[in-house]
Formats: C-alpha cells, sequence, structure tokens
C-alpha cells in the first residue's frame, strides 16, 4: 500500500471548515453591527468574543480529538 | 495499488477551505464596515485583525498537524 | 488496479477551494467599500492587499506541502 497519511489529521481538516466560516461570519458581520450603532461597541464586542470562542472552540475540540484518539492498533 | 500520496496534505486541504472564505469575510466586511462608519477606523481594524488572526490559526493548526502526525507505521 | 494518482494533488485542490472563494469576497466586497467612500481610497485598497496576502496564502502552504510530504514509504 503507498498511501501514506493518517486519518486523524482528515478529520482535523473536516473540523475546521465550519469554523473557519463561522467565526469570520461572527467578525464580520459584528463589525458591520459596530459600524450601524457605534454607542453599542461595547455589549456588541463582547458578543463577538463569545460568538468567537464558541465556535473556535469546535475546531479545537477537533485538534484535541486527532492527538487523543489512538491511530496505531499496536 | 498504484494510488500515492500522503493522507495528510487532504487534511490540510480541507483545513484550509474554511479559514480561506472566513479571512475573506473577516476582511470583506470589515472593509465594508470601516467605510460605513470612517471614524471608527482603528477599533474596527484592530477587530479585523483579530478575527484574521483567530480563524487564520484554524489552518495553521492543519499546517502543524500534517507535521507532527505520523504518517509511517515504521 | 488501473487508477493512477497522487493524493497530494487532491489535497492541495481543496487547499484552493477556500481561499479562491476567499481572496474573491476580499475584493469584491472591498471594491464596494471603495465605491461607497472613496476618499478612504488609500486605506482601503491597503487592507485589500493585506486580506488577499493572507488568504492566498493559505493556498500556497498547500502546494508547498504537496511537495514536502513524503508520498512514497520507499
Amino acid at each position: 500500500m503507498e498511501i501514506l497519511g493518517n486519518l486523524n489529521v482528515i478529520g482535523y481538516g473536516l473540523a475546521a471548515i465550519g469554523p473557519g466560516i463561522g467565526v469570520g461570519i461572527v467578525f464580520g458581520l459584528g463589525n458591520q453591527a459596530i459600524a450601524r450603532q457605534p454607542e453599542l461597541r461595547g455589549p456588541l464586542q463582547l458578543n463577538i468574543y463569545l460568538g468567537m470562542a464558541l465556535v473556535e472552540a469546535l475546531a479545537i475540540l477537533g485538534f484535541v480529538l486527532a492527538f487523543a484518539l489512538p491511530y496505531t492498533s499496536s
């Protein structure tokens, strides 16, 4: 078999697709909200951080899992 | 089997899909927010950099993982 | 088995999906921002270049990785 590699990397790669788009949406639309209502910058900023952390966590879970699950049966 | 290759490259490739779109959204919508509220350029710019860094990190994690996880059982 | 090929090429192909869309978003929305606030053309243009470079880099990393990671166990 000439295919090398570790499926765990594919697993992480898949886990990063959604959060990559999602965190981008959080910041992109969040900045637009701040520009629309500048006096609400404080609470909006907080919401951006909260949303970012929750979405980013999904990818980090995939990163942890890639190391946590065994990849050899030996 | 005549298929060669390393699955870790596929893993990174998947990990780059989301951040590729996400960083684009952060900059695209961020620029629009700056255009709407030019006097907020400073904090918005900062938010753009922060969002970019957090999203880009997800792809870099995939890049690191592609080297970190073993791809041969030998 | 008559299927030939190298999985690393698939890996790069996947890595090009996101940045392909992302750079498009950066330029598309960036140009709209310039059209909305023409007097900010300088800094917005700079932001477009910066965002483009950061997104494009993700695809280039996949290109590098396709050569860097071994695809034969010999």
